[in-house]
């Protein structure tokens, strides 16, 4: 295990009814940016209830709304400019992954005299943030809980992650029932996101991490029991609320602690959303089985990572280390792409040519620099060719 | 899964080398009271690592040195006087969980203007407390990353636990060296103590709280493996260090977030470790088995949990769930007396006596409303007539 300094500061309200607690934000001043996406929350009826609280508690409210997918960083210059032309006090995001993201870099370059996508590209220049809240009305990419955010440049195109501990939401509302209405699809993408985050953290090099591996083993076998339970009744509390806590669990740094570990599949998964806007549950769902097969094939020590993974994870009970991880890699490629559905290749994500993978795959390696083996430029192109 | 409000603010400093971090307190004052134990700190040389910190960054230390296990009121109300008199800014323990709770409560005391006694029978009463910091020298309380703390008034005799928000360190040093020379009777008690935390709230009556038990499965497990490692190799780093962060883990909120349980047998051992001084993680191997078997003969669906307990902690493959919950109970005897050689019976904790039994069950069957069933004064009574 290795040496690590833990700080998870955000307040977590869990559980139905706990919006009043977005009473708090009195306490932070009187003058929020509400943001979200597009308009389903308003549909569902939360907006006019977030609405009703901040009136009670005479805090006046802007609004920067349609934020979209893979969060654009035009989105975010226009939440900073009201921000710094309101002289907003805090952020609020009401929304998923997406909207959350947004939020924080708006919260970000708010305290920032130029422009927010330096924020995006150095993480250093992010010294100050205004507070950040949240309401979680998806289960999936962790933001909630978290100190990053990714922000997509189409322009260039790019999509990149920064982290700082002043993005940590102060606090986030995490309601289940909020997720009810979460389509089939999405709901599937957003357990695809976190079982990635998990996996992610789990496939770490460093030895006798055993209590990180087995919480990660632990949200793992949750979501493969949730996850489907969820799709087919999606008023399920209890596969929502193991869901949506799985989700934070994932990446708020429980997993990694004492056991760091650099992401392999996301800086793939990233370049797929800059190029294609592909949903980023769903790209990560393609790439993950070919990664490990790759793995399995060009780092000796991942047949021993990959086998524990299928017996405690997957109940696999052969014994042959490289016959367990081969079923391990099998048993998730049948839950994603049967049990969830979720689109199996590059081809189903909508990407049909494949003249941006050598591009795609000179950025990617850049950040593919850990868990089992550093990628190369050509491992991805070959690992992007094996996914169509 | 239940709702619930997560806040863990204490920063964790986990590894080799991070005392360094010690010179943080002086953004909190300059007058610290530096509380410890029985000297094993001036031995190791930790002690004087502390002090050339505090020298260094012009920080003057009062000392409250002597605090026992199972930490006296009078120590407390010693420390108090000091802080008052003296116009102390801050509290740093250096020790084990008795030392940490001492200091917890003199923290509160400085800044109650009654006895420190009423802050431990009544929680509310603590509304203030000076920042609380802690370096840990011995796994297994968990006070280092908790809002709880443990006192006694021997002339009563009582032991009562208390907590409150203000009770929650601001700064914890977990350094696994520092347990390198805890004996191998200590060791086994701190995990013991470590895997008794861990079991109450493993054994909820909350349903589809699945992935707060698996975080509970995967922390005896890695207490299985390694408590033995760190008995037979002291200095086994990895042993310590898992051993360490399950211990801080078991007890920080992470478990019974969504799946609150009022513990049974912490009530029972308060009343041994009150009555006869008795280590407390020795207590709770010797009654946690013994309640075990009681609820399995006494509630119904304790079968079940017992029987999961059984296969995904203990590896038991055995479908009978009646069968599988008593082999459960087997394997942790076996784990705690035999493997461990924990005392295995109240005789062996130098109990002789049975005339205290009417008293302590008096008392513990106040606070054994949870886990399972709520436990009679009876009921407790059997418990404790069998633990004998």
């Amino acid at each position: 295990m290795e040496k690590f300094n833990y700080s998870i500061p955000t307040r977590v309200y869990f559980g139905k009814g706990q919006l009043a607690h977005l009473s708090e934000l009195k306490n932070y001043g009187n003058k929020v940016l509400l943001v979200y996406g597009g308009g389903s929350i308003k549909r569902s009826g939360l907006y006019d209830d977030v609405l009703a609280i901040m009136k009670e508690h005479k805090i006046k409210v802007q609004e920067l709304s349609g934020v979209e997918p893979n969060p654009h960083i035009d989105t975010v210059r226009r939440g900073v400019s009201i921000c710094k032309s309101q002289g907003v006090d805090m952020v609020l995001a009401v929304g998923g992954g997406s909207t959350i993201d947004c939020a924080k870099v708006v919260a970000a370059g708010a305290c920032y005299d130029q422009d927010a996508w330096d924020l995006v590209i150095d993480s250093e220049k992010i010294t100050k943030t205004l507070p950040i809240f949240t309401v979680l009305t998806l289960s999936a990419t962790g933001s909630e809980m978290d100190r990053v955010a990714v922000i997509s440049d189409p322009s260039i195109p790019d999509k990149v992650g920064t982290h700082a501990d002043g993005l940590f939401p102060t606090m986030s509302i995490l309601d289940p029932t909020y997720t009810y209405s979460v389509s089939a699809r999405q709901t599937a993408a957003g357990t695809a996101d976190m079982m990635s985050h998990t996996m992610e953290n789990y496939f770490t090099n460093v030895p006798a991490a055993d209590v990180q591996a087995g919480f990660c083993e632990s949200i793992l076998k949750t979501c493969i029991k949730y996850g489907p339970i969820a799709i087919a009744n999606p008023k399920d509390y209890d596969a929502r609320a193991n869901l949506m806590w799985c989700g934070s669990l994932a990446i708020n740094g429980i997993l990694s602690y004492g056991a760091p570990v650099k992401w392999c599949v996301h800086p793939m998964e990233h370049e797929l959303s800059a190029y294609y806007d592909v949903t980023h549950g769903e790209g990560l769902a393609v790439l993950t089985p070919v990664w490990m097969e790759y793995v399995l094939d060009h780092y000796a020590p991942a047949k021993k990572k990959l086998a524990q993974f299928g017996r405690n994870v997957w109940g696999i009970v052969n014994q042959d280390d490289a016959i367990a991880a081969r079923e391990a890699i099998e048993k998730l490629k049948e839950f994603f792409f049967e049990t969830l559905r979720l689109p199996k290749n590059l081809r189903e994500l909508g990407i049909e040519d494949k003249s941006k993978i050598e591009a795609m795959a000179e950025r990617a390696a850049k950040g593919c620099q850990g868990a089992f083996m550093e990628l190369t430029k050509e491992d991805v192109k070959t690992i992007l060719e094996r996914a169509f």
